[in-house]
């Protein structure tokens, strides 16, 4: 068998079987070879962007890594945003990115470029794979750095020499994984230490939150009468009624620093200590009071569970049941216009049990979050690392591994700008995705940012900048244009009852939710 | 005045005054010294590779740099596609990346990453300003490094707080351009002897190809009874009737070896060898003859019209006039099926005088050049880097350069879906560009290349990677759903109608030519 053959076969032996492809002339032995590995689900997205967002979602609900296969240096490029978003969020991607022969690059044709120096920007393991005999060896090396805790983006380069030569070695079986690295127990007991200080505490949680953690850090906050938070965009995180009663770290640095003002004890597990999403001047980055005490219980890359277990055990105190969210629907409404709070009461009242929520809602989305915490138990995935166009992509992904339960994506219509070719692969897999594309056509949170780092009066140009409109972008012709079905709300019932449908129904679906204005006051 | 206004002002006297934009947050100083400081054109894209695809075409006809404005490393990762096509067409622009304020880097917040080494993939020039008072003088390096000949990349970042903070230093003044370096006497007498020898001769002239070394070019071909070509992917070049008879070097390498298997002395002016896009099993990767000598006039970087009025002075012999492209215009068809040679009968038909072309329309938009070569004389300006979705952003620079002009841009339907969001930024700014977007529903240009690359067979997998209908895209839709004109033609009188409208009305407009599936055989 050929590389590429070898390749995807020591793909499938790791548990690979997904992969998201934009291929191009180097890669079309890679190609050749799907059609002769019975297992690999391949799915074409139009664009790259809509390639590495999908094995992001993708590897948020699947636990696990899928491939993607990328062309060249500018296909890497065209990735590399929601890639930079998979690295924030910690999440396992196995980039297969196709080169030029390796004794072609003495010509420095068009595509030539620096393929490695790219990956480095976004990847944790890099390696261009130098001969067809070590390329099944490789594979198992790109999946086994993709699997290192808490979860990485590995970057396996393939010319295409090695790809289309002989590889006398066959497939190479699985690596055994890494398991996570224990805390260390002085961490464990200075957060014990914490705890029983008496000083007002409070636990954060980050990055891909598990029913277990979660559970562990409520019962512990509970029991030693700390409060308890999740990070600002984690990974995944369980919510809605029956979840852990918990508090998330405002996104705006003024808020957040107001949420956290009495704390004098903040301890993070797996989550990055708070600090504001950009410089504002005179608005410091630090979140946390200059008193309080900050402490990481286990970094991103330890066995967070382990390390909750020993901390609930050096408490020495009995355990307290954590509050929990209530099960409560809100009310439908039969009148009444557009808002962020009637969107996010609708999507509450509707959400089906065990849904995903992608959220790239930004200022529009803003409010469903809150609402559906007492909604039907679901699964919410966030924008980690700020690099719009997300959304869409990952609610790809988020279908492909989860193919029996609904997934719905709130996207901003300018977030939606970046990689709205996704709706083409949604249409073609006919992924029971229903996006909430909310239109007020402005680029609302640059409108904010613009008074908040102090940015003078807003003139023509920089409003100019800002809106989306002028013309009007026509999301329904837009989705229609591209093989997904979609309609438009003007008010609340008519988002109601549409929202109603999608929920009811299968298949893709876009709901362009026209909103006012953005309010700045 | 601020930094971000220093800036600016900067810019304005170095005489870029259009900027291509896609802000964010750190960027807002920027944006809001747009209203403080006139002259400064800014365009909005809706996606970075909008951004930096426009600033390409539109330094390719304007002769100099504009500027973009992008949002830290995923904004600049955004755009790295079409700045790998701009750095292999050496042509020059000046991005400005905006970064975190330098003292927020500590925190790790979401959106820091790399954005030196993203950007050191595609720059020939990349400095992080440090300080607001050297932000001008950091500017005006920039432009300069911008500026060196042929072209050239030049990356900016910009700290937030260096945009924001105060500038005393105020604007500074444009550097002078550093001239072009003289070729070598020694090449000089060595392309002359190679023209003397009898041997049979090629004069290929690549890059930038104005009418000044097109002519010198033409002449001392002419003169010496040698070959004249440009080379397949030119940056930009003068064609139509009037313009010297020559070849162009032709993509496939199997061909272009053919082509050139004859030729001794293959004489380079600005071109690279001519070399094989891609390896090939059992391909050459040089298409020269391994008998012919190749010899450099003048590098990129040289100039070349100073080295070919050496050369011809050099050869001593009695110039003669070369052979110029006849004005003769196809006749339109009023009936039959469309297909490649018919789209480029009509377009060669109507094209109007000093039309500019840009040519993305891969393998349906191939017989569209050879066949205005007797048309109106008009500028071509050629995909240079392989990185497929610059045709509609480079078509929106291109228009801003010259407002007066017809725009054309030929346009594949697969490369068209990488940046389909430029549609939306030339009905913002009502450009003059008409868009033939070729849809067959395939990458073709993959299917070619899978039989190239010895890829065997091709079974459901592999023909659903390549294939981009399944659903097919409504184009027509799409464009009118960002506000562009369109409309969809079937057969050949109906493309013929439809393009005659078009070139006489003013405006952004799409049509859709639906074209045969691509023949492999």
């Amino acid at each position: 068998m050929n590389g590429a053959e070898a390749l995807v076969r020591t793909l499938l032996e790791t548990g690979v079987d997904v992969c998201f492809a934009n291929p191009g002339t180097s890669e079309m032995h890679f190609v050749a070879a799907l059609d002769r590995v019975p297992g690999m689900r391949c799915v074409l997205g139009l664009f790259e962007g809509v390639v590495t967002g999908a094995a992001d979602g993708y590897a948020r609900i699947a636990g696990k890594p899928a491939a993607t296969l990328l062309h060249l240096g500018p296909g890497l490029g065209n990735g590399l945003a929601n890639l930079h978003n998979a690295r924030r969020a910690e999440v396992p991607i196995v980039n297969v990115v196709g080169d030029h022969a390796s004794y072609h690059l003495q010509y420095d044709t068009p595509l030539t470029s620096d393929i490695a120096g790219i990956a480095a920007t976004v990847s944790h393991w890099v390696h261009s794979s130098a001969a067809s005999d070590e390329l099944p060896h490789d594979v198992a090396n790109a999946v086994a750095a993709a699997g290192e805790a808490p979860g990485r983006v590995a970057t396996l380069i393939l010319p295409a020499d090695v790809s289309w030569g002989e590889c006398a070695s066959g497939p190479a079986a699985a690596q055994p994984l890494a398991r996570p690295r224990r805390a260390h127990d002085d961490a464990i007991e200075a957060c014990a230490e914490a705890l029983r200080s008496g000083e007002p505490a409070m636990i954060v949680l980050g990055g891909h939150i598990r029913d277990a953690e979660f559970e562990l850090g409520a019962r512990i906050a509970a029991t030693a009468g700390a409060r308890l938070a999740v990070e600002t965009f984690a990974t995944r995180l369980p919510w809605g009624a029956g979840t852990p009663q918990c508090e998330r770290v405002t996104y705006l640095a003024e808020m957040a620093i107001e949420q956290l003002k009495n704390v004098r004890r903040l301890i993070l597990v797996a989550a990055r200590e708070p600090a504001s999403f950009f410089a504002y001047p005179g608005v410091p980055g630090r979140i946390a009071h200059e008193e309080c005490e900050v402490l990481v219980l286990a970094e991103p890359h330890q066995d967070r569970v382990d390390a909750l277990e020993r901390l609930a055990g050096a408490l020495r105190l009995d355990p307290v049941e954590p509050p929990r969210s209530e099960f409560a629907l809100p009310a439908l409404p039969d009148s009444g216009a557009l808002g962020t709070a009637v969107v996010g009461d609708v999507i509450a009242a509707l959400l089906p049990e065990h849904t995903i929520v992608v959220d790239e809602g930004v200022t529009c989305g803003m409010e469903v979050f809150p609402r559906t915490r007492t909604a039907r138990a679901h699964q919410w995935i966030s924008q980690t690392g700020g690099a719009i166009g997300w959304g869409l992509p990952a609610a790809i992904g988020a279908a492909i591994a989860a193919p029996d339960r609904k997934v719905l994506c709130l996207e901003g219509d300018g977030s939606a700008m970046y990689t709205i070719q996704a709706l083409w692969t949604m249409a073609r897999e006919q992924l029971d995705v229903t996006v909430v594309l909310f239109a007020n056509r402005d680029y609302a949170i640059l409108q904010l940012e613009y008074l908040r780092v102090g940015a003078a009066g807003m003139g023509a140009n920089a409003r100019s900048m800002m809106h989306i409109g002028t013309p009007d972008i026509d999301f329904v012709a837009l989705a229609r244009s591209m093989g997904v079905t979609a309609t438009r709300a003007d008010d609340a019932a008519g988002f109601a009852s549409q929202f109603a449908e999608a929920m009811a129904a299968r298949g893709p679906r876009l709901i362009e939710v026209l909103m006012p204005a953005f309010n700045l006051g």
